[in-house]
């Protein structure tokens, strides 16, 4: 698999620069600090955010950095954790009077390196908290793995923490607001295709003409399991069974529906999908109140569609629906 | 190549069902018509505006119907032109006072059937106009071929007379301005692979792993030629080369500069390339003043990067900047 890059070893500063010129506005890449920061900070008190995680899942977490959600970002080496320093200059960066919070996915290297950096900070006197998002289903929390992944939740604990944030919300408040959307969240992911990490320079593992794969991550690590390709209706409703069997919404819950693509999956497959998705959401008895539509939560170049259902509240609705500008999300403002 | 689809027969009504239920509260599916078109027209008079082409070119054109930028969108079965009657339907509904304006790119069987749409209306007494977008610098506008392809700057005419349009422009004005912002446009594209059409089910053409495609269009086929791939920075210096012989602006000219991925080319590559793109046009003299980044005219899954330069003008930029609400643009509403 071809891709658009100068070479391996310089893919994540490439792009960086690219990110934060083309958003030269509210984007500051810091080369020295390897943090991706506003570069307007808030002009009153408020709790900073910091998101970070491998590259190769962007706008995951480089495009959600702005005005209503992110504060800082930092990127590591393609599914590879930031290291501590950075995360370190980043929530110093992100510090604004009222503490920060990190939003952690849950792979082994994020817990672990967030948590270092938390270490080291501990004698700042800085507010510090964090929020451990795990909302794939496809793995059982049973003890024998390191736990469900952190997946298209992430966004949605970016997008409503920022929101909350915005207004003034205390740390302790915004952590808990944060832990709720994470216990109220599911995902699920099939992917067509492996992603070509740009070093390999081919596909990280073979996946047959005639399968899908069942319960993909955000690394190129493959699913759970590769079953024969479904038509669409038929792999949206194995998706919402999987999310809602596990998530166990009250009848007649409303939620949000992110329908996100891997990396290589077109529009038209993506709304295709959606209509599909909401049909079986549906049939459920679930009323799919908001949509966000597009690749948000990636594995590189991987072709694959991931489902997150997100139970709502009149508070989360509000907070879902207010201003952002990022790169990747934008509206209302 | 997979695809997530119930059938070839049934894609391009499945996506709209999809997208327009997920922006449902801007977008409205005549299913019997074939036109998606906004949910709620303008209250004051304005100039309608219509665009339309085969399908497969997603968000193109009806990711783009909203307040700001179209009034209807008529979609084609893949790769194939809207029927006269879908576009006549379109233009009905598009009419509120002050006459239409069809947005086409440049293909003979859209310009043919845009042009049959116009006569049937003759004797509606509508103020009918065109405008034809042929920004394609990869072919010869020499007699030989039907001439140069519609592709980037589509988006383009569809958010600077859009914008106009909700002011109140004329319809006389708005077909000049749009006629502008053409003559001031031009796009080249690279692919790494071809697409896959759903009913063929199997890549349209061929291209070694060692290989790019140069000037290629929207509707599957090949480029104007296969060459040895190279890295992003050679990938960019040829395309900016390519646009600016072509367009010839002048030294210092400031541009908007639109690098679009054809579908299935992730995010990472896309901002990537930006900077490279960016940094190519600034050695030749030009100052990249707005960018917009990310799948919109796109080749169903081709992997593949083109650019689009319109030399700006105080006016042009300010109607780039105005409020837009579509499913695939949105700022500052």
């Amino acid at each position: 698999m071809k891709k658009f890059i100068n070479s391996p070893a310089t893919v994540v500063d490439d792009y960086l620069r690219g990110l934060s010129s083309a958003h030269g506005a509210i984007l500051e890449w810091d080369p020295q600090n390897r943090v991706l920061q506003r570069r307007n900070p808030p002009s009153t008190p408020k709790v900073g955010l910091v998101g970070g995680g491998g590259s190769g899942c962007e706008p995951t977490h480089t495009g959600f950095v702005g005005h209503g959600m992110l504060d800082a970002a930092v990127p590591g080496q393609i599914f590879t954790s930031p290291v501590p320093s950075q995360i370190v200059a980043a929530t110093r960066r992100a510090e604004n009077g009222k503490g920060v919070l990190h939003v952690i996915k849950n792979f082994t290297g994020e817990v672990m390196n967030f948590g270092m950096a938390e270490e080291i900070l501990y004698f700042e006197h800085l507010d510090l908290a964090q929020v451990i998002v795990n909302d794939d289903v496809s793995i059982a929390d049973d003890g024998e793995t390191a736990g469900r992944r952190g997946l298209g939740a992430t966004v949605l604990v970016e997008k409503v923490a920022g929101a909350a944030a915005e207004e003034g919300m205390e740390l302790h408040a915004l952590t808990s607001l944060a832990e709720s959307v994470v216990a109220r969240s599911g995902t699920f992911g099939v992917g067509l295709s492996s992603c070509t990490s740009p070093a390999r320079g081919k596909p990280v593992y073979d996946l047959a003409e005639s399968e899908m794969d069942l319960g993909i991550g955000i690394s190129g690590e493959p699913g759970r399991g590769a079953v024969p390709l479904l038509p669409a209706r038929g792999i949206a409703a194995l998706m919402v069974d999987e999310v809602l069997s596990d998530l166990s919404p009250a009848t007649g819950a409303k939620v949000l529906m992110l329908v996100n693509g891997m990396g290589a999956t077109p529009h038209q497959e993506l709304y295709l999908m959606a209509g599909e998705l909401e049909a079986a959401a549906r049939a459920q008895g679930v009323a799919v109140e908001r949509q966000l539509v597009g690749s948000f939560v990636t594995s590189l170049d991987q072709a694959g569609v991931a489902v997150t259902f997100l139970e709502l509240t009149d508070e989360l609705t509000r907070l879902w629906d207010a201003p952002v500008e990022t790169a990747a999300l934008r509206w209302g403002r």
